[in-house]
């Protein structure tokens, strides 16, 4: 039986089957219990996988300070996904007349203003900071799993204003990093296509804003900076990316400072799965029925 | 030994002791491994403690859509707390100028626009709209874990901008929710004090904006509204919360046309632990070796 990609179809099929409940934000739908045991087991996997590397694991909260957000040129690059926060800091006559606006229907976000936090675009992006200075001879490497966000509202059930990454960070030399991250994609290929998920590696390119992006994105590309790990999941001609590898170079390193232990600027590279994706692909290509996916994909996910 | 209440010097030893990394955020810290398994454990724990409930458990991000914040009354109560999102809406011509700004040192906020989302300020606030319409006779009961947020940037190590809650949320008959937050208060006493936490129960009060917001606290004490499960963390004098109980009558019941089964506005109230501060809390009274805490605490953490 040949699959069938109907967008709202799957949207309205993952909530008819108990996986995902709508809100009233586009991208913003909440994950049931059912959702949230496949994206945990196949986060646990991904550890496994990984668990002779010595990744050292750190949480971040899902807000960065916004120095950072315009340290590494975020503004620059991604305004449009950008998320802002702002707060009141208003007094007594102020509430009042904010509560009177909310409560009339007008608009009333200007009478707020920005805090020191942003909300955080890519689950890595805390960890940068924390290697500032001279990294040991091996480098590090860390993990992360957190929240992002990304303002692109959209039916597509594939595209969340707020999802989870499993990230990988890699710091060091030039050779250590590319080393690392070839290594991974191989592994990443390997370990979704363990799961019978029908993926292929390709070159990719970050969503940078406008004109100018345009040319950005083609340098990435001419230097092979980014590649991602595709499937279909709403589309069979346009695949979902649902694991991507980014070599930074030392874009991170010149803005943080970090050396590797000779003293040079270092090099930095991140690989992530996205875990809803990666969710949705499996519930695509192995049905809503979870307890009837093939069983060496359930050996894997449920050992 | 005496406790010593000292908040820069718990914050410098938690750091110290790797536990947790400091970022330019004041209650923005990271977490390291060696806290979130503290984290996990008691969460793994409290599930534990819940499972015959029956709780259907899901998981939302931390946004939830700005209409529901304006509908519940957030921005009148707690506008100072609240977090607003805005992004960039602008073409070619406004980025550049947006870039030349953040680069300029200039501040850039007033070039965005508020999104259809906001941050959440607390776990339970989607869970609500669910229930909207007739529930079945026994009511329901839902759990879910989550990151929050509050605008209260500070330096005690206990007061985070973003943190997570593990929630309980009851919604019934006025009876059934009572019954079932008083059954859950002595439980939750139990479960604190079986971890050899001095913890005493307390009735509270939310922390209402302003004058008007005096009145509001006073009313909602004279109710019993609600409860708090309290430990000297950072200071004998002013324990901290560590899990809270909110009966909110038919506060969320009328604004999401929640009824009972006999057609009345339905009840709801929702318990929550801090899973931060309950940390925390085990770190300051069992100490910073997590090996050497007592064997009955370790026993029901990692059984």
């Amino acid at each position: 039986m040949p699959t069938v990609y109907d967008i709202q179809g799957f949207h309205d099929d993952l909530v008819r089957q108990g996986f995902i409940v709508p809100t009233e934000v586009k991208g913003g739908w909440g994950r049931t219990g059912k959702f949230e045991d496949i994206v945990d087991r196949f986060n646990a996997l991904v550890s496994r996988t990984a668990q002779d590397d010595g990744a050292e694991l750190f949480q971040f909260p899902p807000i960065v300070p916004r120095a950072l957000i315009e340290r590494v040129g975020y503004m620059d690059n991604f305004p449009h996904l950008s998320g802002s926060i702002s707060s009141f800091f208003g007094n007594d006559r102020e509430a009042l007349a904010l509560s009177g606006k909310v409560n009339g229907g007008e608009r009333w976000e200007d009478m707020l203003a920005p805090t020191e936090s942003m909300l955080t675009p890519a689950a890595c992006y805390p960890v940068y900071p924390m290697f500032s200075g001279l990294l040991p001879g091996k480098g590090r490497l860390v993990t992360v799993t957190g929240w992002v966000y990304r303002h692109e509202p959209s039916d597509e059930p594939t595209r969340l204003q707020a999802f989870r990454m499993r990230e990988f960070i890699r710091v060091g030399t030039n050779e250590q990093v590319v080393d690392w991250r070839n290594a991974w994609l191989d592994r990443g290929l390997a370990l979704l296509k363990s799961l019978q998920l029908p993926v292929v590696s390709d070159v990719a390119t970050d969503p940078f804003f406008g004109r100018a992006g345009k040319m950005m994105a083609a340098s990435q590309r001419d230097q092979r900076l980014k590649f991602e790990i595709l499937v279909p999941v709403i589309s069979e001609e346009k695949p979902t990316a649902i694991c991507s590898f980014n070599w930074h170079q030392d874009h991170f390193s010149g803005t943080f400072g970090i050396k590797d232990a000779t003293g040079n600027t270092a090099s930095t590279a991140c690989l992530g799965f996205g875990l809803e994706r990666v969710t949705l692909a499996l519930i695509k290509h192995h049905g809503f029925d979870v307890a009837a996916w093939p069983a060496p994909v359930r050996a894997l996910l449920w050992p």
